[in-house]
């Protein structure tokens, strides 16, 4: 059985180097060519899905969306969870990450980029950046709704969304692909290949490259490889 | 409580004047233009959506991704059905309008294009464009795969999964868009407007234009108009 993960491309907040977290920004031309690209090498190589999972975040919505379209799997059935959101960047949302780090020092802005369990600064809730100030996140509740997260915290809320919504479709032999983010496709790649948390902060995953998992039948990983273009990959 | 309804834009059969019905053909630049300009005036005139249903066809997906990304509401969920498919036009999917025409007399043709309950020439089983041969139809039953419908067919499927799917949200209080074909929307509107089998052959809904029902709590037409921007259609 196989699994299919794909973390989006490059977003506009890439380009300006700007923490992106939680905040909707777009995919670029590029981002949106690397979706396309990904989504031609999982044809050519004959892969076909059931359904698919995204977050509420246009960049991986889209990054499914072109993926699917190359595919012509548009049909599918695409489900959508703010709990395979990013890692919720707290108060350095929007701010950039050159002077983040002259202002707090490298190593702070290390800390907060690479440790697993700390927390970048909180988000006030009166922040127009809190979550609870977003239509889209009116469903969670007041203990779901994060102020900023760690790694760990976003393993908290994508692991169990695996275990109650993913695992129980892969069960009864759904073909699975996940469009998601750094943090939240690391969530996932910690759990599958029982990576340490200490391990688990310098895996990079790369953007726009079909991430394959092949599970045994206890959805064990059995193999993992990238799907890349032989030609583009030289 | 407002429902709105949006047909397609042009696609590349629309322009190659064939018959289209379940054929998956794409939208063309302009298709999507206009699906993008009706997402624009619905942001301007203030609408917002909690969820959006359409087709297994891509002319219909596209549309209604156009119109979420227009209005900044990707995220929301999206189903899609089969059973708000264009007509299955039969042996008729991909035959030249005109040449058709020619074959047959202007006057079978327009039998079934404008009839209420004459269905085209049947497809075989076996010919590649039953749907049972394409993989996105693997989940209808025998009796439920059409080898070509007349327009009662087709509501006969829409107006089930309008009370059977639709409805309960509408009652929830969901804000709902359609995106979806001529003749599954033709469905809807003389279901709502209650509307007689022979008026009904002459309702043409334009496509790319957003078709606003304003319902009351029992779900019935209080009034109903097209959202069109002021300039363009000057």
């Amino acid at each position: 059985m196989k699994l299919v993960l794909i973390r989006h491309g490059q977003s506009d907040w890439n380009l300006e180097n700007r923490f992106t977290g939680w905040t909707d920004v777009d995919l670029t031309e590029k981002g949106a060519d690397d979706a396309k690209q990904a989504g031609r090498i999982l044809k050519q190589n004959g892969y076909t899905f059931d359904m698919a999972y995204t977050s509420y975040l246009k960049r991986a919505i889209k990054t499914l969306y072109y993926v699917l379209d190359e595919m012509d799997e548009l049909w599918l059935p695409v489900h959508k969870s703010w709990k395979l959101n990013e890692r919720h960047y707290g108060a350095l949302q929007g701010l950039d990450k050159a002077k983040t780090a002259e202002e707090h020092g490298e190593e702070q802005v290390h800390q907060w980029r690479r440790s697993f369990d700390v927390a970048p600064p909180l988000l006030e809730t009166s922040d127009e950046r809190f979550p609870a100030n977003d239509r889209k996140y009116s469903e969670l509740s007041k203990d779901e709704l994060p102020a900023g997260e760690s790694l760990k915290g976003t393993i908290e809320r994508v692991i169990p969304y695996w275990h109650e919504t993913i695992v129980p479709e892969l069960e009864n032999d759904q073909k699975i692909v996940i469009a998601a983010h750094g943090n939240s496709l690391r969530a996932l790649v910690k759990y599958l290949d029982n990576i340490s948390d200490q391990d688990i902060t310098d895996v990079n995953i790369p953007t726009g490259v079909p991430l394959v998992y092949e599970l045994d039948n206890d959805l064990n990983p059995v193999t993992s490889y990238y799907l890349r273009d032989e030609e583009s990959s030289n």
